[in-house]
């Protein structure tokens, strides 16, 4: 078995529900990819009890814990000064760590002399291995925990709090760290499947998992775009046989490796063939244009949008004519083909999206429910038109909707020789 | 002092980082608008031996518990009997509970049996209080454990995970409650600060805070939007006097009592007032049109959006004037200025924001940083345009660049006499 690992989030902010902890969900997702689920997470306030408590209750729960927050240079960032106490070790200066937040400082405050305090941040104990932290001034630590008869061979690794200095420390080095010295731990990989609910692609696992004989773990996790699915095990056959038949059973549905979301994706494949995306949001009210432009660079790409929520901005903007808004509904097929066409004038572009529908929590009519949308997307002229049936809230409808559309669109692209929709 | 809190939040996909625990955030700040901070929270898998060690470590420390999950009708659903059987109390089906479920069921589902598993539901520890769940089946409950000499006095609330029904059992039924219940409890109001950083606020309550020598507990909590600014007071007359104190200090910046968001506020004002918004972005990508529509019933103020992300489609669907593009940039207040012009003739409307800007990372040119951003509002014919310089990372610039828009559109509306715009 491999070792357990516990996590412990401090900051008084995340119990004030001023601030989501989203860093445990980073944690895990990273630790899930390795085959390992963390036994544990507790947060605390910046208080010495507190935090001692957590760790007690931690390390007598996991040989491995991972903390974040309480590292920076302020008065209520106490996080190293308790756990070197509680391990009966003194803080040291570390060169090394001084010097990057030299760096730091004067890169941010070109004309500032820096406060003494801001130097604590170096601080680190006796016998910590430092993590660097490229994104901020406080570096992260791994620190091998002198035995007790209470707790043996421990290990602590702690991190800054804000998750933009976490995460990427997690990849450049708490990842590869885990992946030399988890015991057992050898072969992982990840795969992104789209368009696929996460029950259809358990199911579809099944077999694989029963052929390799519980020499495979599997793990899923589905989001809004896709779900993530995640292989480990010890043997490279069996793992290189598992990539084989993931890639078989899900050839339509995987993402690029590296598409870490459906429009990401779109953006690749457009990009890749130098053609651009123009948008038509009813409905789905900005949000997949806010999706668009959430990734650097997509500028490239998108050609423009409108958000036309009401019936005269259609007719405005997009030349939806009043008459098929009057017979077919503001909510139809008909409307989102014309929404398409509208916009193939408004914004020239290679691809195109329309999008409109009911996301509620009003605007139920008969025959026409909650969750119901029509897309249009338009591909090199080809136009396909379709319906789908979405639940659950207002948010996920809307989510839903445009992982729908950027999903047909990614098939369009894919396969543009396929025949042309009605 | 007043009791203390603890909170315990299960299921396995809050540890693989499926899903981001929103719910520790949700409870604390209902609890912070009480004066009352959760001494910890504690993630667990849905295990027997995890769920009843995280018990343990929170009724040692606090005493009332609050947990979320594992209330469900699925094999995994654990929390109650886990939390009876370690209270030495048995499992009973209560009347109300099961009708409630065989309600939901029917709306959900009118033509299937309701299977057995179900109404596992229905069952509850001997003695426990049944909270109602009207967005679920799984009803929440209040439990005063037994006394023990280790947990005298204990009481467990347990609510169901899924947000949409956690939240609103909060309000409905916990803050009620605790109100009733918690010692020395008494006065409690929130207000929302907008246009001002946590700081300022921060300073400005000092005398307040001075005033009422102790008698008054005041705690902050920042968002994108506002500051959220919570009084707790044991006095009345005190209270009183520091609600009047709150309402002059921040006279311009108050959002009105109901008003959650600024996107809520704007729309608020527009519709009392039967007038309609149109919004045209380029950096914040149909942030503000997401926000905005994230609102049901917001098609009656939304008159519609352009997203013009490229230099063409700010030509295009906005008849910005390629040579005020390529004199002052697109980054400019003179683009932003021809932007909301062009959207005056594009989507006809009262209230009309354009927004132009360098979201980073990358983008930045000598003399416009990364952060820049250039807004031009109209209102009622008078058009102010102003520069906001931004900070952090791409997703908190294109926030705050919104919110200053909403905040500077809203003082326009409350302030329409003010002098008109250069």
């Amino acid at each position: 078995m491999s070792e357990r690992i516990a996590v412990i989030c401090i900051g008084d902010e995340l119990l004030k529900g001023a601030v989501v902890n989203t860093n445990l969900a980073s944690i895990g997702v990273r630790l899930l990819a390795l085959g390992v689920v963390p036994v544990s997470s507790v947060e605390v306030p910046d208080k010495r009890d507190d935090i001692l408590a957590a760790l007690d209750f931690s390390l007598a729960r996991a040989e491995i814990v991972i903390t974040s927050g309480g590292l920076g240079p302020t008065a209520d960032d106490v996080t190293k000064e308790y756990i070197a106490s509680r391990c009966g070790l003194r803080l040291e200066e570390d060169g090394a760590a001084a010097l990057n937040i030299m760096k730091h400082w004067k890169m941010r405050h070109p004309s500032e002399e820096i406060p003494p305090r801001v130097f604590n941040q170096a601080l680190v104990p006796h016998g910590a291995k430092i993590l660097q932290n490229d994104c901020g001034t406080a570096p992260g630590l791994i620190l091998k925990t002198p035995d007790t008869d209470e707790f043996p061979g421990r290990t602590i690794i702690m991190l800054p709090g804000p998750p933009n200095e976490l995460c990427p420390m997690m990849d450049a080095s708490v990842v590869p760290y885990l992946k030399k010295t988890l015991k057992h731990f050898t072969f992982t990989r990840e795969f992104h499947v789209a368009g696929l609910g996460e029950n259809t692609v358990e199911e579809r696992m099944l077999p694989v998992i029963a052929r390799c004989h519980s020499q495979l773990s599997v793990a899923y996790c589905a989001t809004a775009q896709f779900v993530r699915l995640f292989l480990t095990s010890e043997s490279p056959e069996i793992m290189e046989s598992a990539i084989q038949a993931v890639q078989e059973l899900f050839a339509a549905e995987l993402l690029a490796d590296d598409a870490d979301s459906l429009s990401h994706e779109i953006l690749h494949l457009l990009e890749d063939r130098g053609e651009t995306l123009a948008l038509a949001e009813s409905c789905t009210g900005g949000l997949a244009a806010k999706l668009l432009t959430d990734i650097p660079g997509s500028s490239a790409v998108f050609a423009g949008g409108v958000v036309t929520y009401s019936d005269e901005s259609k007719t405005a903007l997009l030349g939806v004519p009043a008459e098929t808004l009057r017979k077919f509904g503001a909510v139809s097929g008909e409307t989102a083909r014309a929404m398409v066409e509208g916009l193939a004038k408004a914004v020239p572009s290679d691809a195109a999206i329309a999008l409109t529908g009911i996301a509620g929590p009003g605007g139920a009519t008969i025959g026409k429910p909650v969750g119901l949308v029509f897309a249009a997307i338009r591909y090199r002229g080809r136009t396909e038109v379709f319906e789908l049936r979405l639940r659950r809230t207002r948010e996920q409808i809307r989510e839903r909707a445009v992982a729908g559309a950027f999903f047909r669109l990614r098939d369009m692209i894919l396969n543009p020789a396929s025949e042309p929709g009605a």
